[in-house]
């Protein structure tokens, strides 16, 4: 199959081309490179089934001129940073919103009609059921990122009722592995790589988060794509635990093997807008045969080992 | 209190401006006339305490400009036709999501903290749950329509998170009174005004769906924005009855004294993405001690007699 990849070049995005290229199938990869990386395409540009356009999903006509063809757009190209919305309260509506309408647009110009989409657990805003379901109560947004995200999957909903394309709608935790280059593991590393003694976390360190393995991640978002038949078909993808701020910390100071003094800014969110507990039902796509082969633990183990083998990450774009 | 009314000359905005005036309060009125009336302003613009703004709500530093020094701005500004999305699909995206974006940020640059914005039950897509509540699952969108607008909503909150302002979001059903100007009353009406012993009705004529007169939808919001206390307060606002569309041909031809033979186009909606069934839950607003003054069919009636004395409105702008 010919298979669009949008954000090609950032965490997953690159990790989906390389897992599509395996497996057999044409990839064109789209990225603007504002945060995606050449060097996480290394594998990809040497492949004859990968066509790499640098593009930006706020650019239609190019858009469409990459999407033309292809049977499947996996929409990954975003602004993944959850923390700094009320910093540029535009970005989110641009990145996530009006590019997610440009995807859906140009894909009914040129007849392609099947999505899958990065969404988040944050949509949810701050839910009152947990572990939360994908029909969890209508939520209240409490971040930019995640009305942004929401917004996406709205136009999303309502192109494939409107003009008959179908989508799966991928609602992620924080996702850990390979290539991760931005989140709470990369900011605590950088800082222990500063001053090894010293570690300020935001928040006062109890919020309970989910995280998810990318391959772990890859595996259920291929599965559900091939599986799921409605027009519009939404999953959780999580792990079936959570752990606090402080047992991520517990983990990645053993593994460094440093015992550094933590201070906290306090409160129970580290940002305004941050969610003080994510953990989602992911009982709808492990119905479908999938479960993680990684703990969170395992997660961030390997996380912090990606980002100790490539310390080039850790510098600023 | 001085309040910007976006949408001044449209259905409500042009009542709720008359409303907000008589109350005694400054009023800016804020509309492109793309689909607003002059006519609808007539009173208003006799008032001192009236100033029309010629602006787009596309139009960031013309909005900016407008909002500044309010206590509170009334976002009614939208491409209310839910109908022909699919035909335009930019129109939804610009008039309800970004032009809302626009308003939140004028707000934000002129240091505005408080919002009342015209959603409505379209945002719940096909729900299962009748009548419908506000916290209804999670909905899948169905409409171009209801996307925009539930991507509206998202901002809005996310916006006062954000940056502690104070929002209600009022999903409506559909408003029927004076200076009703699109819908299927007016359809209807025209189409037997053109000839009267045929009606052509969109659907099986069996769709359920909920009405509500205007001056008791102005009566609900200003009672919200009075009694509300969360940063973020949603409410449906809707008679606690429905009717079928048969319903309505019913008593619309009653009223004109026509016996016209009724086709349908069939099926169990009247187009792509229309709900065959809307019926909203309104404890939450009643709650408050408000409760409609006009059943369905009085608000049709009226309605009716504000196109039979005002022949001008039938035709195109």
């Amino acid at each position: 199959m010919k298979y669009v990849v949008t954000g090609c070049a950032g965490f997953v995005g690159s990790n989906l081309t390389d897992r599509l290229l395996a497996d057999g199938h044409e990839v064109v990869g789209y990225d603007n490179f504002s945060t995606g990386r050449m060097a996480f395409l290394s594998q990809a540009l040497d492949h004859k089934r990968f066509r790499l356009v640098r593009g930006d999903v706020l650019d239609l006509g190019d858009l469409t001129a990459a999407v033309a063809g292809a049977d499947v757009v996996m929409h990954l190209a975003a602004n993944a940073d959850v923390r700094f919305g009320t910093d540029h309260p535009r970005r989110d509506l641009e990145q996530n919103t009006i590019a997610t309408w440009n995807v859906l647009e140009a894909m009914r110009q040129g007849g392609v009609k099947r999505i899958g989409f990065s969404s988040t657990g944050s949509v949810y805003g701050e839910p009152q059921v947990f572990p939360t379901p994908e029909d969890a109560p209508f939520p209240v947004q409490t971040s930019l990122y995640g009305a942004s995200k929401a917004a996406g999957e709205a136009l999303i909903a309502a192109y494939c009722t409107g003009f008959a394309m179908r989508g799966c709608i991928f609602r992620f935790v924080s996702i850990l592995g390979e290539r991760y280059s931005h989140g709470h593991v990369f900011d605590f590393y950088k800082q222990l790589l500063d001053h090894s003694g010293q570690l300020h976390v935001l928040g006062n360190g109890q919020q309970r988060k989910s995280y998810l393995y990318v391959q772990d991640c890859l595996d259920a978002m291929l599965l559900a794509m091939d599986r799921s038949s409605g027009p519009v078909d939404v999953f959780n993808l999580g792990t079936d635990e959570y752990c606090t701020v402080n047992d991520s910390i517990g983990w990645i100071t053993g593994q460094l093997g440093l015992r550094p003094a933590v201070t906290y800014a306090g409160g129970e969110r580290g940002w305004i807008g941050d969610s003080p507990f994510i953990f989602l039902h992911c009982g709808k796509i492990r119905k479908l045969g999938w479960a993680p082969k990684f703990t969170i633990k395992q997660g961030i183990e390997r996380t912090l080992q990606f980002l100790q083998k490539n310390p080039w990450i850790l510098e600023r774009k």
